[in-house]
């Protein structure tokens, strides 16, 4: 497939145009390959992800975290836009675009909780939907482990019937969701969203960044399947471990 | 004991001026009491901390987060320094002054670990030790969880002998401390500072905001003991549960 | 009244986007008061205000300038602000909002001095209008003087036919104006000021800040006079005297 | 004498670096003229001041308030630098450093009062002294306004003993003295001012701008008094008349 | 011709907002004269250019270049501005909105190089135009060299058939014409920006700001041909010779 | 040689914290060599520069202009720092901190031009010296030209004696130079600075980018001649020809 056709393909998905004004999204390492044979879908450029793509001779890994975030005043062999460059691997990534995207990170994550009528929240980013069985706080914070495989960390004793979700680091969203919403759902909370989700009664569950945005690699792999590319998704393991 | 001595006392342990420039320390709520008679040390001004404060007569809540962060364009009756203020609570906040003042924050947490030798970091706030016994890093992050009396997350398969620690949500020192120490302890570490820390190689630990700062509490209340005031630490709960 | 119906009605009457971007206005303290059955109105929160919406056990109270213009980094019991929360009374402040409201702050000031088809100026808060029969500067300003019940500063030996008028401390308006109208009215002028109406040959008096706005507080007052609440206008006295 | 001569004893007498930031001071119109047989001292660059400088053939005018102070984008010939640069006029200003200089505006100004022990205050710019004898708030401004020949408006009914002043539009000042001395005179007082001069106890006196500062024009004169120049005080009226 | 009915008439064909943001366009130097009898045209209010005005007794000078570019906080009689109001020259500046005005800089330059079928550019400034016949790289230099009556820089080896302009300093085109025109001409061009056309392969031409944009002087001198004023227009010599 | 004794070097002649604060110094470029066997020296990462380094095996290119002077964003295969990277050639650029160096581009320079008794000009960039013989402007420009192997284009018809320089792109020196020096020799001259050198007398000089600073080349190599690396000068030719 032509990597024109590629940015073309994401640029209907996910356009670069809706990415936060902060983000830095696109094909941010180009090797100036314009056939590509072999894609990785990952969420980051990890040592892991880069020798996964160049063992499988990829010629693009598409990232959700961008490659470069802050730009470069200089470049080291250690950063993986060099290792990329170094590697003939091109990066295309796709941030709060693919957030906000139809079917993207925030979709999949209302989906793998079984969320229906499942709608963009105000901040354009977020989803809102309906559990079909309401719960206490407890039981939707064990049903987000259950369904996300991972430990999770949640405050609240009321009954949730509506949820939002925000995959990643939105701890910042307990505000936005407090009358609007039962429970809230996301990567990271820090100790005064805590607070504040406690003083206004809303149920908060932290299911940890990974575990909240890994799920779109597979969404992502899939968009590209009925392409002439070798698709391959690479599922990295969590960045941290449970004592 | 004199509010004026109190201020005069504290200004002397945890200087305002040694705040951060983007903190607001200092006695953010002042009720006009010139003479206290009871004072309650806590973590937060939380609904909790200041009912304990109502109901033992106090004059002043001492907190290490600001009862007031962002300034107030309006002032609600919801909000805690309105609470305290209804009810004649004054109240002084030892925030950034705290995490680095001498016995304070960073130097309780290093302690309740372990660390021998415990110096101040480059940064001024963050403190670093030696571990009497090195440790694997799985075996470190256990150590964590049991003194501090939570779940911990960690990363990492070194050895530790050297420590750094700095309570709350610092974890951008994973950049700061990866080759100067083996270990990094603190509150809250978002998803890069993982990667980041992994790709150095240095073991991290996220031990929890609360965990990793609330020690603090009975710190402050031991410094005022040889006064004339009724000192009550008030030790809340941590804001979350874990699944 | 309910209070959302009080806010309800301002909100129509002076729309809090009108307001000036630099100001503060709306409901800056909030005490939890649902339901108001006594409103206090007055130019400011001054101690002599306050005392005498306690004593009238108002629940409100209305004042033109803000009880808080720069946001509040620590509340102190003698903020006015402060004193109102503890006092139970809740602020709503309408200032550059009121100024620029039909029938507000201009109007009422081009009322009191006789101008007639007073439109909006092009700053959209002054008013301009016609003097019913032409005056000399001198007489004009003495007509303010007894109109206003103040002395009065002016300048200018023009005939004024033409008077715009802009409440408070508006002094810069003598450049807008001076050929716009004959005369410009306000209460607060520079030296600088002064010097460019001698210099464009404007008629321009200051009548002082007070007595320029307090006329309002009937105004305000009057707007709720068919409501179930007991309504009760406060006139401070001038913050100086002359000598 | 030689104007290099000149800008040297003013360097001296009030240096430019001593000036506020904002504040533009200095030979602000430059026509050439390096030798100086007739110098004018006025206030302000009005009209009257550069009529009166032709008319006596002065080569410069030295003025307090600056000629230019926002920077011309474009330059008019109704602007008094431009009039100044047309006639052969040069202009030379001194503003906040004169405010500051010893035996300046505000030395000046507290002489014509009567303080004694007369020391600058911890903003650099006003001065404070005693009274011979303590007077009442009210007396206080009535000899203000026998010295300073103006009407004056005034605040406060305390006793005098302990007086600040500084010349010109400097009410803010209402904040820095309300502990620091009994009474504080300036030129200009906003509304907010007065209330807070009333809230602390303060005698506040506005004198006006002009009457405060015209004093300084026989001092600057006198200072060239022994020098080879014809030397002319330039009294402009007050561009108010009361009514 | 009326001063009023000139910049009218400039209004229409090189409206003030049209220019850039940073610019300082219009009627920089207004010595009061309502009636033109005389005015001169230049690129620039030199020594030389005043001169010839004063001599042929001009009450106005229209230049390119402002007269003013950075306002002024002093105004000394060496500068231009400064000696067009001693010298009763009133001076009207069109600068970039003269660059962009149909007919104007760049369209002048066009024609000049025999440019057809000339669009205007992307950025609203620039020129683009099709060559009668294709050139190599040199001879299209040699071209300029020829019609502009002045030695140029050149680089490239490619084939010229559509050409970009933009008199002046604009150097920074040869980034965004690299792609869209063989040719780019300007005045000056920085080291990194012939290193970018080198390696773009862009044939870039630098024919000095003098040469690119005088011919502008005898276009807006036609502009006010029939009129009823006496229309100079004034050639100044290039700034510099070669060695 | 290891690389870290070569960046302790060029620390000591030339250090970072000596480079202006818009600059990009240092080791821009880190592909992770330890030791260099091979080092070129160039005025700029060119194409040619890059072949020439690839060609003979160096490990470093130094270079005078940065390698990366806008942070990257995104990193593209085209860009000299890609191309760098993916033939493992490292690039350490040393900029304005070598404009200032003891012995760098401007004492080179001066070098170069016969200047003696050189000195350190006020802007501690630029240097000051005395020609052997004093010169006609015409004859100084002629004298430059014949030294730096370029044509020039000057001004001036003045004595030179004293001479000012400055490599590069620094005609803004003609300000800081008009009454220091006699000449004032720079890369490139922008058509307000000619101006100013016109209207002051200065004689000034633009003898080009490339050959003011391409000296330094020799100059750097030879500073690395006694070490055990193999030390390249490249000199590429100036990017434009003249017609």
């Amino acid at each position: 497939m032509l990597l024109q056709d590629i940015l073309t393909f994401f640029e209907q998905k996910a356009p670069k145009a809706t990415a936060e004004e902060w983000d830095n999204v696109g094909l941010l390492v180009d090797c100036g390959h314009t056939t590509i044979n072999t894609v990785v879908v990952a969420l980051d450029a990890t040592p892991a992800a880069l020798a996964f793509a160049k063992e499988n001779g990829a010629q693009l890994l598409i990232t959700h975290h961008p490659v470069i975030f802050s730009p470069l005043a200089e470049v080291t062999h250690t950063h993986p836009a060099a290792k990329a460059l170094q590697n003939g691997i091109s990066v295309l990534s796709l941030h709060t675009n693919l957030d906000k995207a139809a079917g993207g990170v925030n979709d999949t994550l209302a989906e793998k909780l079984g969320l229906e009528n499942v709608t963009v929240a105000a901040d354009g980013m977020s989803r809102i939907g309906i559990l079909p069985t309401a719960l206490s706080a407890a039981d939707f914070a064990t049903l987000c482990a259950a369904k996300l495989h991972t430990p999770v960390s949640f405050c609240g004793d009321n009954t949730v019937k509506t949820g939002a979700v925000c995959g990643g680091g939105a701890g910042d969203g307990v505000f936005a969701f407090a009358n609007v919403a039962d429970a809230y759902v996301t990567g990271e909370i820090k100790h005064h969203e805590w607070l504040a989700a406690n003083e206004s009664g809303l149920c908060a569950v932290a299911a940890g960044h990974y575990a909240t945005e890994n799920p779109v690699v597979k969404t992502v792999a899939a968009w590209l399947t009925d392409t002439d590319m070798t698709v391959l998704p690479f599922y990295d393991t969590a960045p941290y471990k449970g004592v």
